[in-house]
């Protein structure tokens, strides 16, 4: 064994100094846990890194990649090669070595690298067990069964998103989940004890977690198979925390500095480190035969693994052939064809929140296609995503005080007033396997900056899931300038592959939801009001989203395009009226996605815009302006922070009447015809 | 007291039924606590509501401002009059009852609404108190000894930031911070068991606090009292957390219910409530004489503080008369003028990080100017701000097991792997008082996404607080995309208040650092490179930060002009130069920051930019396009996220070499001479 973990060190010592960068430390700590995990517990495949029922494995301390990449190395994940392996921090723009772990690669679950981020993604994975074990497994058929891990270090402790998923996961008691601390007391700045000196084990108790201790985590793999042991239990009530003491950079001259973290070891202490060994000083990457030996037969073992597990899938098939055929819809990722027609083709006209609007649009969808997981951080009575019939996703044997008893059938969830670990369980949820579950997340538009963290990494991995932001104007009103996003937009708006949605009524609502159920790109936010707007029919266009912003009042002889958008869509329209009034002719068009509309061809852009017929283009948005000046020449936008005022006052103030915005219309084009704007320039209405 | 509590509750609902908006139920519930901590407590001056050593109270459950606004108005402020308690969602645009609590009124010590927000805003204050008592007081002469109370909700106990502010507060030791717990057990979504069944107390003792339950938080005022004495001691060695048993709505029909929380009680409700307390139901907004009695002596109480205060330190300075000017100059906020010539007039001519040239212009200043307080979420090793002698702040009896002796004199603050928190605390540093402590935060530039709602309170609250933000390009390498910040600039120059600078080397570095301290509107984000960078003398002027953005290299017969930015500002020089090969007479524009620039005259903008010559702008930035719309016709910019890749290959991965860049500006403009791009049309090159 000692070999084992001197071999797997000194392969981590010297990926680090091949090319002079990496983080060598914690890997090298961990070399024990490594084995304990590939070896021994944890199941999983390498010829099929995909297989469903696979446990899950996620580095939440992702800095510590060469833990990972070596370990599916030694393992035999094929896509791994050596070449591969000696890949990470070189030129290579196709190296599977990352300088943290990406999705992308084969073995890998999730991408990992902002601290704290693994934890809540773990959780998403053991939740997404759990539901999906209460779905399709039957007495004698537990199609569903792996269990979670997940690695982290010292600084996942302390993000605020690691500590809302501890409460949350303890909540929920997924037994089905491991953490794992590599307990090395060290991060950049110094020792632990320099900024937390909180008694871990207590804190994660009262969490409702189960805790364990390793006091030698350095070299007492037996201790650690132990522990994992019993996390495995399928009978385990709580989730399992496994605190395991380890030294950071151990067998090196910086064993349990904080330089071990992430700089290479030095030439010279790789050498020093294999002279104390016992190694031959100049070899470099040597992993000895015995090594390989040791690792030899796992690839085997998947496969039996695979084997069991299709044998009883196809037993399964037998006994339960309807359920069975659900299961492996699910499992492909499919929805039911009808999905579409359920969204209605027409919404009442009165005057609607488009809150409300989601809710007629999608009730009966999220209802009747057990696909979608509807969460809230706490704003079950403001985001309007209760559907009929809706079961809690808690634990079965809570009743809480208020609700019903909890079960891990259900498909709506709780999340508590956590925003950011909300959007993170989201993530593992989608992570689960690909479109088996789509998670919507709910809260509002401005708290959406509280999870944004975790938004921007399911963009980034490109996973599927609905934010539902609602409160998403000034219009909001009197909870006043802490709950307005007037600057939120921006940070939507640019983040790529994120379909960011504001549609103007229900009509546009349809759309917006079609356009986020079908992109198969990333995350989709779906952003509303809180309150009532007019619904207007014959102009808005379900379809007219699917291509971000379109006409909705053409005019040949226009002198001026009014583009507006969402709880404020009906405003361009008004303008547009009076500017006719006022001897203007305008058209108007509705502008719901930036990034949808940028995707279509350019000939349909200038159809849409018409501003290369140099006319000028107006947008009315309670946002700042930052990311319209693309489309626009001006703007009726917010110039600071909004101001508590309830809901109809608030426009009055802004000056959002139609009247005081035809005449800055009017004074604007009088500008702009007499030349006085230069050119490319924005002007702020 | 029945009648005091009664007569609360009934204002609070009447207050809210009103216009049929508002939350009462909590702020009816906290009725006794109220009664504790203005009447018996807390040590304020109604006619001086910033009298320097007044405790500092917060309502980090800021919905329920009806609770502060009341007593507020009960105890006597000046400004909240009874007409101003009565403009609570009202049509008034100057009411000092918003939605939520705001630093511009009197009374108020920060903005909270963001749930969480408060408890590290508190923290803050509390640490301000610990470093000026640390550095002012002397035997005798305790000049500052405030205390700091924060009142939190069950939604407080949830987000990661005050889990962050919780940890980090008891490892500290603030024994000068006693949190109240207005523990009703309910949310917006039902009650708490629904989301979250931790062991509150036992989770507060493992992160160092001390606890005490206060069985009925209803009705038993003295209990209540006898606890907040107990924070107010001044031998604590921990924080005090009080868990306070309240019901929501308490004496309405909606008692113990989550529809108490954030809608007004009901007209009949309110009614029975009065009836039940053997109240004239007709009377509405009515407070008995003897209320106003029992409250009518705190104004005196305020000024006999106020005068022994004063006493104290008059007798202070004549006691201690240097150190009690240079106390009075840092409660006046100000700096030592020769701060200014502190920061070097040239930089070293080689290549050099920002971050390194951050610590060049400012090091000594930090050392020598003892209103500023640097700290750094967990990268001291990375963000370069540590200065000559700089002592940590921490409790004295901490000695970590590397790193010195902790003192509460320190200014250089290890906030661990908190980043929100970081930001959070920074506005409590800053709210203390205008300008006696300017605290600087520091973090990858990435990580600011973690920050950001806190980042945001400070922008809307205009606190002085200086971010800076390192590893700010995909230029930072091989950590990969979840490090590489490629779209989160768009959010920081879309916040209003907030001054986002980018400093293309040593010289504008300086720059940046003068435009931040000398920037009262909000805080500043100076965002560096963590890779060496070309320093452009001759070229890059300080003064020419302050204006925002202006021309580095002039050109009078240019066809283009050529914008650069930052870590990437050499390559814009270089630009221009290969075009000047290929025949293209080109311009250079340093652009640090937009919001810099906007404030500039027209004429100057068109001067830097002559745009209105009919010259296109082209801007290089490996950011995503969105906001350089306004001042380019294109870009040389992001499309989506970042690659893992050492510095020295991801820009040419990306295509930022000078001959790609070159050739495609050469293209560019071709089509731009012959007209195939619109008008207003932004082209991603």
């Amino acid at each position: 064994m000692q070999l084992v973990l001197q071999s797997f060190r000194l392969l981590i010592a010297d990926l680090c100094q091949q090319f002079g960068m990496g983080h060598p430390g914690s890997a090298i700590g961990m070399a024990a846990i490594g084995v304990a995990l590939w070896k021994y517990s944890m199941r999983y495949a390498p010829h099929q890194p995909d297989w469903f029922n696979r446990d899950r494995f996620v580095l939440s301390n992702g800095h510590a990649c060469l833990f990972q990449y070596a370990n599916l190395y030694l393992v035999g994940y094929k896509a791994m090669t050596w070449e591969q392996l000696l890949s990470y921090h070189s030129d290579r723009a196709d190296s599977l070595c990352p300088g943290h772990p990406e999705i992308e690669h084969e073995g890998i679950e999730l991408t990992t690298g902002p601290l704290g981020q693994g934890i809540a993604n773990a959780v998403g994975l053991a939740m997404a067990t759990r539901h999906l074990a209460a779905t399709f497994n039957r007495p004698g058929y537990e199609v569903v069964s792996n269990h979670t891990w997940c690695m982290i270090g010292d600084a996942c402790m302390q993000e605020g998103v690691g500590c809302e998923a501890f409460s949350y996961a303890g909540h929920l008691k997924l037994g089905n989940l491991t953490v794992i601390y590599d307990n090395n007391q060290i991060t950049c700045d110094g020792s632990v004890d320099l900024t937390n000196t909180e008694e871990v084990n207590k804190k994660m108790e009262a969490c409702g977690w189960e805790v364990l201790d390793v006091e030698d985590g350095v070299n007492n793999v037996e201790a650690i198979v132990a522990a994992l042991e019993k996390g495995r239990d399928p009978k385990r009530e709580k989730p399992l925390f496994i605190n395991i003491r380890t030294i950071i950079g151990v067998g090196s001259a910086v064993a349990g500095k904080a330089v071990a973290h992430g700089v290479p070891l030095g030439t010279d202490n790789v050498v020093e480190m294999k002279k104390a060994y016992g190694w031959d000083t100049e070899k470099k990457f040597h992993i000895p035969d015995t090594v390989k030996e040791f690792y030899s037969g796992l690839p085997a073992q998947g496969e039996r693994h695979v084997k069991e597990w299709n044998d009883l899938l196809a037993n399964y098939s037998k006994e339960h052939p309807d359920l069975s055929k659900t299961f492996k819809d699910r499992m492909a990722g499919k929805l039911p064809e009808s999905w579409h027609s359920m969204i209605p083709s027409s919404f009442p006209s009165e005057a609607t929140p488009s809150r409300k609007s989601n809710n007629l649009a999608m009730a009966k969808i999220l209802a009747e296609v057990p696909t979608f997981m509807v969460g809230t951080a706490d704003l079950t009575p403001s985001v309007n995503l209760t559907y009929k019939g809706y079961e809690i996703f808690n634990p079965p044997d809570l009743k809480p005080a208020s609700g019903a008893q909890g079960s891990y059938n259900g498909r709506y969830i709780h999340y508590g007033i956590r925003e950011h670990v909300m959007a993170a369980i989201a993530n593992g949820l989608a992570a689960y396997s690909p479109r088996t579950i789509i998670p919507i997340t709910s809260s509002f538009f401005m708290f959406y900056l509280y999870a944004a963290p975790a938004v921007r990494m399911g963009a980034l991995q490109k996973l599927k899931v609905i934010h539902v932001a609602t409160h998403d104007s000034i219009g909001a009103g009197e909870d006043g300038p802490t709950h307005q996003p007037i600057e939120l937009a921006a940070l939507y708006r640019a983040m790529p592959n994120m379909e960011y949605l504001r549609p103007g009524d229900g009509e546009e609502v349809a759309g917006a939801w079609r356009a986020a159920v079908e992109y198969q790109g990333g995350p989709s936010m779906i952003s509303v009001s809180r309150h009532a707007i007019p619904q207007l029919r014959g102009l808005t266009r379900r379809d007219g989203v699917l291509k971000g912003a379109y006409v909705i009042r053409e005019e040949k002889d226009a002198e001026i395009t009014v583009i507006a958008v969402g709880a404020e869509l009906s405003f361009g329209v008004n303008v547009v009226e009076e500017l006719a009034r006022r001897g203007v002719k305008a058209r108007a068009v509705s502008f719901p996605s930036h990034k949808l509309f940028r995707e279509q061809p350019l000939e349909y852009q200038r159809q849409v815009l018409r501003r290369n017929e140099g006319m000028p283009a107006v947008v009315i948005e309670p946002y700042v302006s930052l990311g319209w000046e693309r489309y626009a020449d001006a703007g009726v936008n917010m110039k600071g922070y909004g101001h508590s005022l309830p809901g109809k006052y608030i426009y009055q103030h802004f000056g959002y009447t139609t009247e005081s915005m035809a005449e800055r219309m009017v004074a604007f084009l009088k500008d702009w015809k007499d030349g006085k704007i230069g050119r490319g320039e924005f002007v702020e209405l």
